[in-house]
């Protein structure tokens, strides 16, 4: 059965799931498809105005811990970003062109590289303009396209349709109607996926 | 190196915890101190007066079915407690005079039973006394030291503790100063303690 990777580019441990998720769904035999949303309108929903890591600083000082000895487990680069959560409206604009287009993991990778990697601002055209022309695609007109009316409405009608699949947080997985939270029960959902 | 198991009777991953965490501590060759405190005072700090699955019902959703899902993969029984969280106080008090004893580990899996698998109130004295009578233990012997004034201060400062280690959530473990929280961290909190 094929899993949905619900994923916000601000998130932390996005990071991880997107640097995770191909080889162990390779092995699984699992097709993914993945489902770049906003994070930002389901917290707000929740009363949320920041990151639940800011809002309560006890919490977030242990995540980047957490992340950091993560990282270093699965010998991935991490830099915590000046800025958290960067703002990741126009990233996931750009992965929903990409999506249609078929470049949408390898942008996705390269996106949570610059911003927990490479401390670099995902919510700048010159940045997410980069990333897409390393990929091999013409910049200015993804660019042009992942600004327009439709794409912008296409990323609130998925940021709905998450919330309607009662995710609260990324990453997130879906398998039908069932629900995974979390980096940490992707093979759990993999295996849900395989049976 | 020791790893030290910090975990509240309400809390429904330290049941998870609970069952795992003496076979994979012997396989790591980690010595493990069960230390029992209180959430309650911790989630007050932050501003919660409930469990965060009751605050925020999305992810307390998530949770009833994630648990379940695991406690399937793990083979534990699992019935839906029909108060959550159970008021705990009665039950770390007696864990501390078990674990003065040398009869936590067993004491605590016993209760952890009886609120997550058999739906009984681990607030109540009688339950509480059944579990010590089935441990060997005199129950009313137990019952009358857990209620004194020394239990119940120990009890303040066990908590006090978990709180300046950063503690904010249940299970959590630590090696040293070094923090992790959730039973999806036990294995890594081994590897560090074991390292």
């Amino acid at each position: 059965m094929k899993l949905q990777f619900w994923y916000d580019f601000a998130s932390t441990y996005s990071y991880l799931a997107a640097a995770r998720i191909e080889t162990l769904a390779e092995l699984a035999g699992v097709t993914v498809e993945w489902r770049p949303f906003l994070l930002g309108p389901i917290f707000a929903a929740q009363g949320w105005k920041d990151s639940p890591f800011n809002l309560y600083p006890v919490k977030g000082e242990h995540m980047w811990r957490d992340l950091g000895r993560s990282c270093d487990e699965l010998g991935l680069p991490l830099k915590r970003p000046g800025v958290f959560p960067r703002n990741s409206i126009l990233a996931a604009r750009v992965a929903l062109v990409a999506a249609e287009e078929g470049w949408c993991p390898s942008f996705s990778r390269a996106v949570f590289h610059e911003n927990f990697a490479q401390d670099r601002d995902i919510a700048s055209p010159e940045v997410m303009g980069g990333i897409v022309e390393a990929l091999g695609q013409p910049g200015a007109a993804v660019l042009a396209r992942a600004t327009s009316d439709e794409i912008k409405g296409r990323l609130r009608k998925v940021t709905e349709e998450a919330m309607k699949l009662g995710i609260f947080g990324a990453p997130s997985f879906t398998v039908g109607n069932e629900l995974f939270w979390g980096n940490d029960r992707l093979e759990q959902a993999l295996r849900w996926a395989a049976r």
